[in-house]
């Protein structure tokens, strides 16, 4: 924390992108009923948030369509369903994912779609990938941003390459991801100090999007707030995968900009997120979480913990210490 | 964050006080079976814990000793059931508050007690009193910290005042405390510096006990830690009034010094803490605690929508903000 944040004040240049279809569509297998999701588009809309990620757009390839809730394809018709024309001022997004997509025949021009931003996800091993599917979307239009997942076990001199690499394409954001919810605000520094030099360099933006499973989701985003970075995302009640992400009524509690309200925030929760939960759909922090986190591991085994509602914190925590 | 907190390192002055009988005390009003509290005494020295509070001092003229468990009065005798002669490197603590104990009579001479450490709590408008029970604990012998209270709604000014009051009494630790969950961590970035101001002119320590209201009571601590705090307050399972505070877990995985031990933190998680939340003991963070903590507000009305099982948080936010 730089001190730059300006908590008193704000930066217009900050955007806050819902996340919760899409990183929360990884708990409940994209099965949000319509209800839902009008009711999430007009909350956002109240809220003022500035994007709103309906999903992926999976490769229908690899994927069941009859496995997933349509949220996972997100096809442009079923957007227009619920957004229609989209004469607001929120934005929508989708996700894809390098490989796990058929950006090609998929991803339609701008003009012809509701979608405006492309969030184009990749690994550091597969930067060639991202920048095949930045250009791509660039030409056909569209905003393009960049997540470089699992940043947390990489070597910080690929970082750098990989940054350096993407710098010199179009793509507007550039994401630090924290998929394993395994960084500190120090790091978080440290890393966006990297980012920055990069964006400087080639006059790109950088988000940032974080998960929770040392509670450090918001307080990591706040760090990089005050670093410098202007794209946040955020979930309603963290709704995401494992642990879940930065809280959208948390973030909005931070934020000084009068765009912002979030009172609509509260109303979605109190009608729609806790039903989820009694439903019996889980996510959110808990010991298995920290424990991953903790070990920069990926959640897997972790998400498998509580999908058969073990309770043996002590077997499992042995279990992972134990993965050479 | 500083960067002053060498996280691949650790400083050896950290100090880790184990709060959970005592915060956690307010949610279950003090009824802890013995079982329970041995096992953490257990569970603490296993994890290398520095201080484990028990409870409060309460004046029993003031509240009835048949309407509480028995550790909101610490007696000594109940304190020696529990820990013997502690011939451990745990050492003993409890809270005594101004106002509301009777500490000439109830604290006696250190020599002839199990406990270590007098937790002074006071707010800043009770100093002179605070004053009057540190050199009243420091003549028995003991340790002593003083906890300033609710200091996220007092004039900084005040605070350098009572900070330069209690600088001159022979107290060890000053204490910051976000009562109501509402810093974030660059405000407690610039309070460590107003603390570390008169820790330095009067040679005392600086702790933190934080709350969890934004989902930051572990990443204040961490910024603390890195702005040169050494006495750190945590709970197990964050168990403590309303949204609790920093999760020992969360804080041992943090912390490098390998006298520490996250398993055994786990492995009484495990057996005792979901218990209590089985048998319905609820605290932790929610919708109503984070908007008392955005507004800066004694959690009092969350804690008692929490009570009353209401799930209106609209009805409860517009209720809170209209507080005038």
């Amino acid at each position: 924390m730089k001190e730059i944040s300006a908590l008193m004040g704000y930066r217009p240049s900050i955007h806050v992108v819902d996340a919760t279809l899409r990183d929360g569509g990884l708990v409940n297998d994209f099965y949000f009923t319509d209800d839902f999701v009008k009711a999430l588009y007009r909350a956002n809309i109240k809220a003022g948030v500035d994007y709103m990620e309906f999903g992926y757009k999976a490769s229908k390839e690899m994927f069941d369509e009859n496995k997933f809730g349509k949220w996972k394809f997100c096809k442009d018709e079923h957007i227009r369903e619920i957004v229609g024309d989209n004469d607001t001022d929120l934005k929508i997004a989708v996700m894809a994912d390098v490989g796990r997509c058929d950006y090609k025949q998929d991803i339609i021009n701008r003009i012809d779609s509701p979608i405006d931003l492309i969030r184009v996800a990749t690994y550091l091993t597969t930067i060639p990938g991202a920048v095949a599917m930045i250009e791509d979307a660039k030409n056909k239009g569209y905003e393009v941003s960049c997540n470089i997942m699992a940043i947390s076990n990489t070597q910080e001199s690929d970082l750098r390459i990989a940054l350096d690499t993407l710098g010199q394409t179009p793509v507007d954001v550039l994401y630090i991801v924290d998929s394993f919810g395994a960084l500190y605000p120090e790091q978080i520094a440290r890393i966006t100090d990297i980012y920055m030099e990069f964006a400087e360099k080639y006059n790109k933006k950088i988000g940032i999007h974080a998960h929770n499973n040392q509670q450090l989701a918001f307080a990591n985003t706040i760090e990089a707030v005050g670093d410098g970075v202007d794209w946040l995302d955020a979930t309603y009640a963290s709704m995401g995968r494992g642990a879940g992400n930065c809280a959208m009524e948390l973030l909005l509690g931070l934020l000084r900009n009068p765009k912002y309200h979030i009172y609509p925030v509260i109303q979605f929760i109190e009608k729609h997120m806790n039903k989820l939960r009694e439903d019996g759909i889980v996510w959110g922090y808990d010991l298995q979480y920290l424990m991953t986190g903790i070990l920069n591991q990926h959640p897997r085994t972790a998400i498998q913990f509580t999908k058969e509602r073990r309770q043996d914190y002590t077997e499992f925590y042995k279990e992972i210490i134990a993965q050479d």
